[in-house]
């Protein structure tokens, strides 16, 4: 039972919070039990799981794992109070691939970030290509609004020159609407920042560029996870009808 | 030039941080200057305006105005740190209506509230419908997170046993797909909570009941957000191509 705040394991989480910790030690944290779950149902085994005792999880066995003052637990956690257990993994990526897949070019949000994790995995077979300028998709923020599926369906490296595959920019400029979008897989959906878009090289390399058409009066994007969302199942659901 | 936490202004922009603050006095506060600008764009002129001072936003003649020290705004601030200035504004609710609008029932998130209240402000013609147990369109995250969208198109409170026109409920467990809904206006999309969804007197009473096709090896559902700004999109889409 781990009843001081200077336990190196409590030490390790909070520097989990940081980014630079995260890398030196190729470790990220899920809090909650619902991720803790969804690792496990994933496959993934915890370096290390911390439980708040007493009343905590107890259905990991297996893994290393240690019982520490609720309070104390709570202090360690980056979203704030209530978290009964927190699980510290190794960091994973998936290789590019898939017949359809997302690439996100400097999208600074964790929570956009984690977001479009989960919608890829909802709607897509590839992982997530995170290229420059995104936020860690293993921040505590990231973690928690892919509720899971970064454990399920880790995101991959990526950068826009070794982009393989049918590049289709998704860009506010273009004449095209989505819906006239020819879906040759594999095919990667390309999208940047609200404010900044996609790099020009990007563009230029894409085989085709569309636009989410938007009311005239209304605002001039829509949030970047809510433009994937709506561009994945727009494509996922034209590849599964002609096929 | 405010210079004092117990400033009477300073406190009430930290009351309008509680919900029941902001019932009471029937005010809600915007943070940063974007959102201060889209409410200006949408004529909305603010109770209040506090502006860091010195070198603070100067470009809102005619409104009540005080400037604050940057460090007693950014202390009263709900969002964090570095806020330049904050806008008090007088609650406004829409009446429902439009061709195309979307009802939420228990979506507690404010984040995702005000997700859906942008969404819809750039898909369709008819304000977001708050049912019972939705998070207040008013609070800080959800403000945010309407990216101004709120100034635009203010939501509408709703009871489920008044909505008006074709409903259609977005239900994970309906054999339709989404792509085969009839579009007939006035339309009104339903969505639940992610895990309650929507309520049964609600699915009883609507015209189609659709789900938006997943993969069978993904998470369960999207995220209520992701869900509705899906539909509104193809609702949308179909709504101008049948028009």
């Amino acid at each position: 039972m781990i009843e001081s705040k200077d336990n190196e394991q409590l030490k390790t989480i909070r520097k989990l919070q940081q980014k630079r910790w995260r890398e030196r030690l190729d470790l990220f944290a899920a809090e909650g039990e619902d991720l803790v779950e969804a690792a496990e149902r994933a496959g993934w085994v915890p370096e290390l799981l911390l439980i708040a005792a007493p009343g905590g999880v107890d259905a990991h066995a297996g893994t290393p794992r240690s019982y520490v003052e609720p309070q104390l637990l709570a202090e360690a956690s980056a979203l704030g109070s209530g978290t009964r257990v927190i699980g510290v993994y190794r960091r994973r990526w998936s290789e590019p691939g898939g017949e359809l897949s997302v690439y996100l070019h400097g999208v600074g949000d964790p929570g956009n970030v984690g977001a479009v994790v989960r919608s890829a995995h909802a709607l897509c077979d590839g992982p997530v290509l995170l290229g420059p300028g995104c936020a860690d998709p293993f921040s505590p923020k990231a973690v928690r609004a892919s509720m899971g599926s970064l454990f399920a369906r880790p995101p991959a490296r990526a950068e826009p020159a070794q982009l393989a595959g049918t590049l289709v920019a998704l860009d506010a400029a273009a004449e095209r609407p989505l819906g006239e979008l020819a879906t040759t897989a594999p095919l990667v959906l390309c999208l940047g920042a609200e404010r900044e878009g996609l790099p020009p090289e990007l563009l230029e390399r894409a085989a085709q560029r569309v636009r989410i058409a938007l009311r005239p009066d209304g605002p001039e994007s829509l949030n970047v996870a809510m433009a994937a969302t709506v561009a994945l199942h727009e494509v996922a659901t034209r590849m599964a009808a002609d096929a």
